[in-house]
């Protein structure tokens, strides 16, 4: 008998997050406040997240240590989902007539179908424990919504979305999920804010923006204090740590496959189901002295890392909120209209972006079609319809496999599969039909962007 | 720490497949040929199926067996999904205050998102076995749609969805998952049959329905012999049979919660999942003195069992196709549109009529408000999103648990999760907006459309 999926036991979860700040070789630059331009203080940041998670983004405090352990409460709901399986995709390797060997990790098992609800579990659980009652939160395509509208309800938080309105009128499906959780969703831009206001006041159909969405959702915590939170799913240092479980379960699992990857593949976006892949193997890489590749793959609509420049930027298009160093393509970016809503962000995580600007990981960028040749691919070999987002990591495994196959290596791949594609069919079908674009973004736009931004020093 | 999850290994899988007919007391009656009103033979099914699912269905041959070894094609096929995770609904049985324990087998995990191909994978392969080159079927809502053309595609089938006209055009997205899978989907009726034809010319709108569905796909196999067969996802003695999996993996599971179900629940249509989760346990009722309640719940829209007559009736609408002793609204019947599409059927597989008729199953019929009421609350515990047939069973699972509050029993409920609703929020959302109809099918037009049948000795 082939083994196929590779388990663990709920008593192999594990019970602590990997902190990668404390094993970098110098810190993080500082997060820049953007009305005095000089490093924020974690009482500038109290009013929007509780101080559990702000001494996590900080790494001090109790927090100043390689591994954190995990709340218990924040395990019990884990493990409504978790451990997720560790799969050995043996039908596609044999569609594609490679010696190597591809693993998947499968995050698309968790009840909203993403590895989202990884961190929206553990910031409801430390909103609830500081007495928060309400979170207030943005999602484009709706995976992140919906994670924090399951972890609200488990927590008995009040949840609050505003959803971007063009993803707002073309997947009603999301937003009934979230609403099915309790929660209550906007389309963004609303008029539940004056940043919303303002933009419906221009144009009462405004497709809005992730950028705008975060504003609106910002806007809504700070004026609802001190109930109201504001909560984050990508991006930030505490949201990649909380992700780290799916790399921490991947070694393990990879080791009972016998076997440890040559090379580890996430998509990226903000970076967290990168990051929660790809840190633990970063550790080893670093720590331990293996020599696995890390690819981190993008869509050459939005090519932060590939064409981005490693520099002081906003997390949102207002320009509002806090400034991190990371590679950008200009907070003024407005992403092609791709499927892969996820990855249709401006920036990347400080930390990825750190470790690629150090080399120790890779990047390329990939174009839609060629994504979606290898979902479909991917779908016809091992079943399961991948996420848009989650399809950029196949892209570049079955490219990596085939390069095994040219060259007779029997190279161990392993990716992450973020997540499933249920409610991402349209794109499939546009596919299917001939009617994808490709998009590419021109580098010179991102130096006129990125020219335009406060130069920190 | 309390154990959620009870996971089997894939050495745990099971490799057999129970066939109940060598346990009842006395065979089932006779299939009958529509147009002889004779017994039918082997050679009158062999257009529509292959011999080897024949000799399953009779329980013949190297089929007249109580376990029937599981071809390691289709383990290996299994083993993309299987074993599913048996799960212990905690945050419920809280929620509920309930001193009972309520545990749930999830078969939402597989790849289409249900139940559906632990038949149709044994089927694609005995058809490739046998040198079937293409398999028509028909699919109401999608999951058998979805599962054959996965299963097809596994075992390189060309494969052809009849496809109920208002599902059609109302669940794009199952149309979409099929076409990906590489099937060939048609709204039925449709212009490629003469069934289709008629009723395409009386109303070029028709709504179609899973009976003309039937018609259709019965039609195209026997216009495209000797290459294409004809496939059935429910109600057939072979499909109750590869369904076993569910409950033997099941019965595995409990033992190690350390628990035996005092009532074991599904929902019924054909009977196909509730079959899948029920034989074995009935087995263990009545071979091995357990004293378990098993529970079918259908909807109050079209109940087979609590309402039907136990007597010879057609299983499609055009009645074409064989006669089965089974209990029946009558093939006339035209079910109420509730969103649990799976059980709009006017029949009950044989198996688990006899069953009923014999007193060793119970059943009870629940009205949709009630079932979505549950589908909710079992959402905002567990997270998963159930389907609206699968919601069936929460819902007399919700009962039975507050009854045991009630009496202050220690009683262990099991139930089949038989699949997710990821493409039925449609459904979700008229329940949200207070706008979901209750339907109750009279028992007096049963007892007339039954008068109309012809009656067989």
């Amino acid at each position: 008998m082939e083994q196929t999926k590779f388990l663990l036991d709920e008593k192999e979860m594990p019970t602590a997050w990997y902190n990668i700040q404390m094993d970098l070789d110098r810190p993080l630059p500082p997060v820049i406040h953007p009305g005095t331009q000089q490093p924020i203080s974690p009482a500038d940041l109290a009013p929007l997240f509780p101080m559990e998670l702000i001494m996590q983004e900080a790494a001090v405090g109790p927090y100043a240590a390689r591994y954190i352990d995990i709340p218990e409460e924040v395990q019990e709901a884990y493990r409504l989902y978790r451990p997720t399986p560790l799969i050995r995709a043996r039908r596609l390797e044999k569609a594609l007539g490679t010696p190597a060997q591809i693993y998947f990790k499968y995050e698309g098992v968790s009840p909203v179908g993403s590895h989202k609800p990884n961190t929206a579990i553990p910031q409801a659980y430390y909103n609830k424990k500081q007495g928060t009652k309400r979170l207030a939160t943005e999602t484009g395509a709706g995976q992140w919504g919906s994670a924090l509208a399951f972890a609200c309800r488990l927590f008995d938080l009040e949840c609050k979305v505003y959803m971007v309105n063009i993803s707002y009128q073309q997947k009603p499906y999301r937003r009934i999920l979230m609403e099915t959780y309790g929660a209550q969703i906007v389309a963004s831009p609303s008029n539940d804010t004056n940043a919303g206001r303002k933009f419906r006041t221009q144009d009462a159909n405004h497709p809005g923006s992730l950028g705008l969405a975060i504003s609106e959702a910002v806007e809504d915590a700070m004026t609802h204090q001190p109930d109201t939170k504001y909560s984050l799913g990508s991006v930030l240092n505490h949201v990649l740590m909380h992700q780290t479980v799916i790399g921490e379960e991947a070694l393990k699992q990879m080791e009972k496959a016998g076997a440890y990857p040559d090379v580890v593949i996430g998509c990226v976006g903000g970076g967290s189901n990168f990051g929660g892949i790809a840190l633990p193997f970063v550790r080893e890489k670093i720590k331990n002295g293996k020599k696995t590749r890390i690819v981190a793959v993008e869509p050459t609509a939005a090519p932060s890392l590939t064409k981005g420049i490693y520099t002081y930027d906003f997390g949102d298009t207002a320009q509002t909120i806090p400034l991190v160093k990371m590679h950008t393509l200009g907070s003024s970016f407005i992403p092609a209209p791709i499927h892969a809503g996820g990855l249709r962000y401006h920036g990347v995580s400080p930390i990825i972006s750190r470790l690629y600007d150090d080399g120790v990981i890779e990047a390329t960028a990939v174009k839609q079609n060629a994504v979606f040749d290898a979902a479909v691919q991917f779908t016809r070999a091992e079943g399961i319809l991948p996420a848009p987002e989650s399809a950029h990591a196949i892209r570049v495994a079955i490219d990596e496999a085939l390069r095994a196959k040219a060259a007779g290596e029997n190279k161990v791949i392993l990716f992450n599969l973020s997540g499933h594609g249920h409610f991402d069919l349209g794109g499939y079908q546009q596919y299917l039909n001939g009617e994808l674009q490709d998009y590419e973004y021109p580098a010179e736009e991102v130096k006129k962007a990125v020219a335009a931004l406060p130069q920190i020093a």
